[in-house]
């Protein structure tokens, strides 16, 4: 695969980078694996805060500032959720149980329900309804987040994201294990997987 | 002034700012303050660690690739420095008490003396060679960063980025109070401030 995409249902800036992922790995010709993982446990293993974003005032007000620029450069949507940050483990293995190229779909589905409808992605009718923006069975995807193995392969991804050294969402992670944080550094991330190919 | 840029003398994304604000600035047609100020205070009185880019050995490591490579893409030079982060008082005394616009050459000089040539920046010997890389006289340059004005001067620049809500380095405040935090938000800033006038 040319690409891990590691984010996290709850990460802010996972929600730029999730909206564009999909046309943007298309254009560049790279193959993308989309891998929701969980930012708690990993934050944790750093020994770190639960989200650096939150760890003062004026940084987290930058941060919907500076989201909601860059959402309008782009013409997209965008309404800070609340609470924040919301309990992702529930959608991560919805979308974990999906087969590969349903995922993108799904989650967008699922952040536009929280970064422009301000839905809770904590409650299964969330999901349920994002299961059907995305031509999903909702019955299917709540019993796939609901299955045993769906909850291993969160716990997997996590442990992936945690091996390849990533400490924050999104990240990106080439075949050769160049990595790049943020959505920011999608479009390099996405040169660079096209320079090394699969 | 169409836009105040807070930079710290020990900031490593600081780094790429300084290198090319200047031109950037001139081709937006954009008035810069430069202003240096110092991040430990601000740092202290958020009740965050010392910088958030040393937060776990992973997040490090990554930030000295991310900025070599940004580094290559724009044909710069870089060498992390070791220690880091360094003393940065003294450097910023020192540019404080120059002309504004005797500012960017001694700030790129310092940058490149520590980033490049992996020069301790708290040394004095390291500001005369960066006065002198600058086409400035060194004792002129050291008799001002020794001055107390020069010292207010830090103290006030410090105060202002915290008035305006700073939480890093390198940010930049338009005159209408929008503020962009990061060398990636360079670009962003100069057409905001553009927009906005003097």
């Amino acid at each position: 695969m040319g690409l891990t995409f590691f984010y996290d249902f709850a990460s802010s800036y996972s929600y730029l980078a999730v909206m564009r992922m999909e046309a943007a790995a298309r254009a560049a010709g790279v193959n993308v694996a989309w891998s929701p993982f969980l930012l708690g446990p990993v934050f944790a293993e750093l020994g770190v805060g639960p989200s650096p974003n939150l760890a003062s005032p004026q940084r987290a007000r930058y941060m919907w500032r500076d989201i909601a620029r860059r959402a309008a450069q782009r013409g997209l949507a965008f309404a800070p959720p609340d609470p924040f940050p919301q309990r992702s483990v529930a959608a991560g293995r919805a979308a974990l149980a999906l087969a590969e190229p349903e995922r993108p779909a799904f989650s967008r589905a699922v952040f536009a329900a929280q970064f422009v409808d301000r839905k809770d992605i904590g409650a299964a009718e969330t999901l349920r309804m994002a299961a059907v923006a995305a031509g999903l069975d909702p019955a299917r995807v709540a019993a796939g987040a609901a299955s045993p193995e769906a909850k291993s392969a969160l716990f997997a991804t996590t442990a992936a994201a945690q091996a390849a050294g990533v400490f924050g969402a999104p990240t990106f992670v080439t075949a050769d294990g160049e990595m790049f944080w943020g959505d920011d550094r999608l479009d390099d991330a996405l040169e660079w997987a096209a320079s090394v190919g699969s």
